[in-house]
């Protein structure tokens, strides 16, 4: 039931620098405008409203039920039992009586504008309604101040979808893997006392003096488990504040500083999004970003292989070869639920991210492996520098998911209905297969050709299941995919923003089930 | 028991952006060099040596009686009773013998080796000791994988100090606090669970889109309680990775990127030695380094106001004013521990955080007051386009623990023991009464000049007890005070990293009690 309602959110460059990028558009939540800034974000003042509070226990809580198929097997997409209908119904009647009262229309179209950001008054809040067992933020509502706790519960602030909503995958929300953590119990909890943690430093005698050393063991031990990265001979491992910031540390890192022109940084198109952006922003004299790396001239660049591609899922290596060139692999998808672990990578530089492995995106978590001593240090230094270090408590939350992770398929009996990696397969399989469906029922959209190769972790051979669509509206008098995908209330990213052709796009396929179910079935729809 | 021996840390431009910065010199750790870097980051794979594991049951937490005096009252320092000898020299004879098998010499002094930083293989951990209620992260040793939970134990690295120990007090990290929050029970604990907070989105609907509520809320609800900063009035709550993260987002939100030549960026001498740094060290095209604000020739600008400044604890207002011209006030010291609060400050940005504020660097959380919405909304780019937001398990407790700040003086009866501001002020009264005596004693040091103001929050005349020492050596032949102190195996940060004479150091007043003790009773030694 829960699902989000957002506006467009197009991706600026550093010229733009104003612009919204990851913001939603407002006119989507609250088109009516209005003094509602103050009220908003003093909210917790106030305490939910009763129409919110009525509305919280009425949201199911299935993470007991999750598992019910045996842990690999894929059961045909059977997921509308009657409790489900009816709780469905029971929320949507409330929601549509509470968005009637708090907004003018939830199908206005989105239309960006920057100004009323801050204008919605009635933000639903169905993320703290209680979980399957174990204490939670909103069970501490029993200490003497149970408006805040309430208002402390953490939320996306978005609304829930309706059959008739917006339905945004612009972004790479993966909410998809709320209802897996639901079900794990404590086995992912974290408690962490007032007095903990509140040094700067984790382990000053570390290249990375404020890595976790817990977290940089669980780092190690999942990838010997799966099998996708090397993690010996050698290597450092690197915290930092998601993947993007260590992203900018391996440009910092790469990049002389004594260069008589900055560095330049390809990536063969189409490339995600956020590289040109992140590069320039600043407009650092220490490197800039210099394209497609497939029409790149010259012998000094970084080039990013993201393999598995985001956008477009494909299996990449390096294209540029040089003495002076290096390479830096983004791996954030290299995991057994989106493609086949065909071989244990070992390359100078590789980034990961919590945000895609297990979903804890909200954590901001990234980690790198590199060989290198000198150009770990000099990527600490970046994070130094920019933050003073990378968040504690992140880091154990990060650690402790991780290890529940491992210790699910590492661990004897019981804990097969709770690997990560065999419900994250299963989900990709189910909703690349409704996609492609939909797409065929359509007859209007392609999609890449589903590769597949023998995975040395699942030990069988496993099609590749990307975390992205990369959508291609084949209709003749479509120029613009993403624009006539939007004509039909579903936000997408133009393949315009990947350096490709705009009548591609992207389309996250890690929503929350209501928000994927809708988008699938308007697209089959469409002519 | 617990301290800190680490070498000395010299903050480094981006010119040599491959210098340590904060990480300490592993010297002091580990003279003895050898093979150990891999053992020491796959320490978790092994569990705790027998060795470690017998020193951890010796540390006291003495959580329990810290409050014995009246909050408010300033007792005599008497702090060395006999059961804290005891347990100091059991832990110190298991300390020496250890060490003496681990290190060839713990009295080397600091000489900078940066390819040594992983050879210390003999790290003491003992944060995890236990403490005094509520549920631990060493607690969960009954579950399957103990040695694992042992080694999450979180930590800072740091061996302990001995009476011969170096001391290090050239970073400002507050473990003074630590104390305190030993004593708050669960007031400060926060419990995640697994599938909590995965979104990368907390409040759509807020210019700051990554803020969680919860978090916000407290912060205002604190600076209303304080009264140190306005934040009505439309005031925007922005949240960094820590305040460093803010503090380069408001240079990228003051700095048109259209503009001919980048920003300066100014502030009045002795400045904070990581604004020239931060500012410079990715050689932005927007803004650079521009030197001491008394002397800066030109209209536009960016004026860094740090008060109570840091290094020297001066009381501090913009020195230059134009049209063309903006200023930060950076207020990380601006708490009723460290000053008389004497105004609410209305600034156009105005940046705080935890580290200071609380104790809490660990969690890099900081928070800006910004007036102008435009000003907000491209501050809150920089930190997307960054790190794409803030950890929000960091912001949860970071609300938590400003929560059970302003319970503690909101709540009515039993929660007096428990005031932040009343304790942080004793400590520092009583830290700065010592320090005035040992240089005194010495004869050869001074330092500035003891201040007070009618604090609005206390109800009374307040002396300014700065977060540091700004110490200058009168001693006619010693040109460079930092280096005579390491001499005498004290780490500072000297006077030529602020903009200032080398004969004066800054020296971090919030390390724990036995470093402090240590130091104080070594300065008061030295002639």
């Amino acid at each position: 039931m829960k699902a989000l309602r957002l506006g467009t959110a197009v991706e600026s460059t550093f010229q733009g620098g104003g612009g919204n990028g990851m913001v939603p558009s407002p006119r989507l939540l609250a088109p009516n405008g209005g003094e509602a800034t103050h009220h908003r974000e003093e909210g917790g003042n106030n305490g939910p409203s009763p129409g919110l509070t009525a509305l919280r226990p009425t949201k199911p809580r299935s993470g007991k039920k999750l598992f019910a198929a045996p842990a690999g097997n894929k059961p045909p997409r059977r997921r509308e039992p009657i409790w489900r209908g009816l709780v469905f119904f029971s929320v949507a009647l409330n929601i549509g009586l509470l968005l009637s009262l708090c907004v003018n229309s939830t199908t206005t179209l989105p239309h960006h504008n920057e100004r009323q950001e801050e204008h919605q008054a009635c933000l639903i809040n169905l993320d703290d309604a209680g979980r399957s067992g174990g204490k939670t933020m909103a069970s501490q509502e029993e200490e003497p101040v149970p408006k805040l706790a309430a208002a402390m519960a953490p939320s996306t602030g978005k609304p829930a979808v309706t059959p008739e909503s917006v339905i945004n995958l612009d972004h790479g929300d993966p909410t998809m893997f709320e209802e897996f953590w639901q079900g794990t119990g404590s086995a992912a909890e974290i408690v962490i006392p007032g007095w903990q943690t509140m040094s700067y430093f984790s382990d000053v005698g570390n290249v990375c003096w404020f890595l976790e050393p817990g977290f940089g063991h669980e780092v190690r031990r999942l990838h010997r488990l799966v099998g996708n990265a090397a993690v010996d001979d050698g290597y450092h491992v690197l915290v930092g504040t998601g993947s993007t910031q260590l992203f900018m540390a391996a440009l910092y890192a790469l990049s002389p500083p004594g260069a008589p022109a900055p560095m330049s940084v390809v990536s063969t198109a189409p490339y995600y999004s956020s590289y040109p952006a992140v590069t320039d922003f600043l407009q650092s004299g220490l490197f800039r970003w210099a394209g497609d790396a497939s029409s790149f001239k010259g012998d000094t660049y970084i080039e990013l292989v993201c393999s598995p591609n985001n956008p477009d899922g494909a299996i990449r290596e390096a294209v540029l070869s040089s003495e002076s060139g290096v390479a830096v692999h983004d791996l954030a998808y290299y995991w057994p639920q989106y493609t086949a672990i065909t071989r244990r990578a070992d390359h100078d530089i590789m980034l990961f991210t919590v945000s895609k492995s297990t979903g804890h995106a909200g954590t901001r978590i990234g980690w790198a492996l590199v060989k290198d001593r000198e150009v770990a240090k000099r990527m600490t230094k970046f994070i130094e520098l920019n933050t003073i270090g990378v968040s504690k408590d992140s880091q154990l939350r990060a650690a402790k998911v991780l290890r529940a992770v491992s210790d699910a398929y590492e661990l004897p009996k019981g804990r097969e209905a709770h690997r990560l990696f065999d419900y994250g397969r299963r989900k990709m399989v189910e909703r690349w297969s409704m996609l492609r469906e939909a797409a065929a029922a359509s007859g209007i959209f392609s999609l890449p050709e589903e590769t597949s190769g023998y995975c040395n972790f699942a030990k069988e051979t496993a099609a590749t299941n990307p975390a992205f669509a990369w959508l291609r509206c084949d209709r003749e008098d479509v120029d613009d995919c993403a624009s006539f995908l939007r004509g039909h209330k579903i936000l997408t990213r133009s393949g315009s923003q990947f350096g490709a052709d705009p009548r591609y796009v992207r389309v996250s396929m890690l929503d929350r089930d209501d928000a994927y179910d809708i988008f699938v079935k308007r697209l089959s729809s469409l002519r």
